[in-house]
């Protein structure tokens, strides 16, 4: 069970997310179930199909809309004691009317990111003619900064999978299989995050090329590159998200795959440092992006250079091309570069960062340098 | 790995889709993924918040949409044998863009119900003027009734499920706890279902008048009812879902339990009977609740007479009050009838049925009589 903030945390998010909507001209928000829902009051109820969602007006009373038969999983949140009036519905009901009803006015609504099309074409059905606008997008402020408690899990996350990555070279002995080292990874992961083991992608040799790999059979030889990328929850559901690349002890390694990390080393260190309040996510993009095209690796940079990251491991601001979205202090994203070879090797640096009110703080401090003493 | 339907019968649906569209006026329809997709083409890829869906134009070229990077995924499905032409996208394009540019005309666009909101406000946006429906409400023909390959899934889930009911008596033995009843069906159901266990609910005395129990520390006493609610999938990924109330040997059950069990049946059995095409889902609700409302257990029967069942554990039709869709051959759902007692006990029955041209079949046949001799 993840463990709640302060109670005055979740009132002063509510309370922001009212002045933005009036900010915004936004008469109201409904959030369905998920990350954003957990957010807002500390609950990660989970009720299938049925409409469940917390609907907090511009102005008026918040209300929490549930199938009856579940209004006892509030009592993990922190709605009880909270502004809110839980709205328990029986089947027969029309829930969607009732979310419909809470909201009064004429301005557009905020609909949460998560809410299926079943709900939402029928909420739209119901507002009209009001408008409907991604609540996280338009306010921004709220659902894609991170407040200070946020930062703190965020940093204390980031901690956690630093000391299970400085335990990773001494696992990556020649003749182990990447399974096998995941399996130790596996239980270290567990030690430092009590919300347990979200991913594990040991990829070595030709595998590093593959981002999306998970680990296999293949074993390990001296001088493999291998990519490891990491990550759990812990506290209130936060996660940790964390690649680097070793090198396996007992050959040199390419002079290749040294080149090349050079490379990605440079274009992760400027895209950082490229990191402040009210440049564009696409900009951040393209400061790694350029550096690594510039060195004639620009065909094997093959995605974003990151996403956003809190209770949901991916979420705005997505650090990519094309996401004109500015970045706020507060923002938390990774800085993910990576290079792949296809056949041969890969290579991914990645950290998160938090936007500051002048630059930016980076949440992970594992080196960032291979592990290799020429 | 769940298995595929031969290639013929995904084409079948695929083609419904296109008539019913043109039939019912819209230009397409945009499938995000989830059990809708994995009815069209057998794919059950997930790329998190990256867009993926399958996009049919009532005429035209289909498109599959995804990343490209996880293109691999597609493999295990029957994409490849379909006249579908893969689309992977890169990081920086803007995938809505190309899902609505594979859309031509002006009229109505259907959605699939999984998509989240973060997809159907920005779709919505890019294919204005351009209205958009939920695929699933006006393609009902195709989403929510069962073609002969699925009935014959159902039919065989209906079966594994009904072998594991008839060993929950012997189970129920005075002094066991729920629990350690739950862990040995947890086994039976792995037995009988390939695809593992959905959930199970083993709710004795008291804990069987919480619809939503699962299972807890309880022991059995002699004379219990006990409700026993069961799902698993396997195949292609379909579900069973039945529930069948026990009691307990070795003594006498309460008189009022037996009162109350006998109004259960007959409840469950006349909303069977009513069933036929043309009929609305709210009508069977209504014939259930009116049997019990007669008998006095009107406010026990807290929670609707079913739900839709197929890849999905829950869908259309949502056979409850207000729900005006008509029944049509080939749909599939729960009949499952309750009342509970608060602080006392529950009983619960549970078939899965479908539409037949002519009336019902059901697909659970263990015994619903209570396993009680006078």
């Amino acid at each position: 069970m993840p463990s709640l903030f302060p109670t005055a945390v979740y009132r002063e998010r509510l309370e922001k997310v009212r002045e933005l909507c009036t900010h915004h001209g936004l008469g109201g928000v409904i959030i369905g179930t998920g990350p954003e829902l957990a957010y807002l009051c500390g609950s990660w109820a989970s009720t299938h199909e049925r409409l469940t969602a917390l609907i907090i007006p511009a102005h008026g009373q918040m209300v929490f809309l549930l199938p009856g038969v579940d209004a006892g999983e509030l009592q993990h949140s922190a709605v009880p004691q909270l502004d809110i009036q839980v709205r328990g519905w029986v089947d027969g009901e029309d829930p969607h009317q009732l979310a419909a009803d809470a909201l009064i006015g004429n301005t557009p609504i905020g609909l949460g990111s998560d809410l299926s099309a079943t709900h939402v074409l029928r909420l739209q059905e119901l507002l009209a003619p009001r408008t409907t606008v991604l609540a996280a997008r338009t306010l921004a402020e709220v659902f894609m900064s991170k407040d200070a408690a946020e930062i703190e899990q965020l940093s204390a996350a980031g901690a956690a999978i630093d000391r299970v990555h400085q335990q990773v070279p001494a696992l990556l002995q020649p003749g182990r299989t990447e399974a096998e080292v995941a399996s130790d990874i596996d239980a270290l992961i567990r030690e430092e995050h009590d919300g347990g083991v979200d991913f594990i992608i040991v990829g070595s040799g030709p595998n590093g090329a593959l981002p999306h790999h998970s680990f296999s059979d293949r074993r390990l030889s001296p001088g493999d590159p291998v990519v490891v990328d990491l990550g759990g929850s812990l506290g209130p559901g936060y996660h940790s998200d964390c690649t680097r690349t070793y090198l396996v002890e007992g050959a040199a390694p390419h002079p290749d795959f040294l080149a090349l990390y050079e490379v990605l080393y440079a274009a992760q260190e400027a895209a950082v440092q490229a990191i402040r309040p009210g440049v564009s996510a696409a900009f951040i993009d393209q400061v790694a992006r350029d550096h690594i095209s510039a060195a004639g690796y620009g065909d094997y940079f093959i995605h974003r250079t990151g996403h956003g990251i809190g209770l949901s491991l991916h979420e705005e601001p997505f650090i990519m091309a094309g996401n004109s979205l500015k970045l706020q202090e507060g923002m938390c994203f990774s800085v993910e570069p990576g290079i792949y070879l296809p056949g041969r090797f890969g290579a991914r640096i990645e950290d998160i960062v938090s936007v500051t009110a002048d630059g930016v703080r980076r949440l992970n401090h594992c080196p960032r340098e291979l592990n290799h003493h020429a």
